[in-house]
């Protein structure tokens, strides 16, 4: 197998970080976003919606989509659990990942995308009216999950999940985006130190 | 259990759509989004991040996120499979309903939200520019998922799943967005037309 990987950016980062907390290794390739490798002919080739990452499987099959590749590693090594344990526990792990995703990670990525002058190649159109309403949706969201944390070690309880993983990354994303977390939000802020703080971080 | 449901609105359908295949059938309770009831002060202490659908359990947790819903539903009746039967399948389904979601339907959404005189009063602020920039993005996801379909009966294959039901949604939320598959996309009209033919997509 083999992962194709792009520096610090934050879905890649997704995948390795939770490979981190498996304890498993694999070969990686960098693709260079900055030169528009991922739209060049031979990327698109292995992955036609021209995105990173992508895990190239033993048989040459290419998966893509960060959350797939992560759950295809839970299935072929089950500890320790990051997506649930029994039907409810996953439902709850899949509620959260997918709210934080949309609701921080995404918003945050539109904010950078749409607002970063190095991005006015890759994103074609900026829509910088579009950057600045999505704003108002971090902070919107960021009170939704301070209010979630309150007396909660992780945000689906006292085990680390994969939902923990995507909160990580677009609250890190948050500093090339150019925002903060307002003070207030103090379970945020105690959450991100926690999980920072651990090993797999450092992906 | 009970599932908070709004009219045609395309989140709450993919779940009917899933419950159909299962011959599921549970109590609704519609929320009227034309009139803000799903930002309102009743819906919004369910769901914080005031959307639909929401699904009330037995035990009065309320778990949100349509493919939470879905999965957990999976989990309660696992026949037929729709999110698909084993390590490679299940990670084949989630990256096409993944590319789904965030190549067709969102891009679809955005279309709808941010030029539709109708929807100024929920997307607020509505950016015309972004609903535009999203028009190409439909356009160039429907040319993969065109080469994807060729000698395919569903997206992931020989059989139906959850990424087929995403399609489904996305590409009947092209109407109210005013937007239509081009005809070149042969493969794309097909698939839509089988599916809407599945008594499910009457849901």
């Amino acid at each position: 197998m083999k992962l194709y990987d792009s520096g610090r950016a934050p879905n890649p980062r997704r995948v390795k970080i939770f490979l981190a907390e498996k304890g498993i290794t694999i070969p990686t390739e960098q693709i260079d976003l900055t030169r528009l490798e991922h739209k060049g002919e031979a990327y698109s080739a292995l992955n036609p919606v021209q995105q990173v990452p992508a895990l190239v499987l033993d048989d040459d099959f290419v998966l893509t989509e960060t959350i797939a590749i992560c759950r295809y590693f839970e299935e072929l090594q089950p500890e320790p659990p990051l997506f649930g344990t029994d039907a409810f526990s996953r439902a709850l792990v899949e509620m959260w990942q997918r709210r934080i995703e949309f609701g921080l990670l995404v918003p945050v990525a539109a904010v950078f995308r749409h607002l970063h002058p190095a991005m006015a190649q890759m994103e074609v159109p900026q829509v910088p009216a579009w950057g600045e309403a999505n704003k108002e949706r971090v902070n919107r969201f960021l009170a939704v999950l301070d209010k979630e944390l309150v007396g909660q070690r992780f945000i689906c309880g006292p085990s680390f999940t994969v939902a923990d993983i995507t909160g990580l990354v677009g609250l890190d994303f948050m500093k090339p985006a150019k925002l903060a977390v307002p003070d207030e939000f103090t379970h945020v802020r105690r959450w991100h130190e926690a999980l920072s703080a651990r090993p797999s971080a450092k992906a």
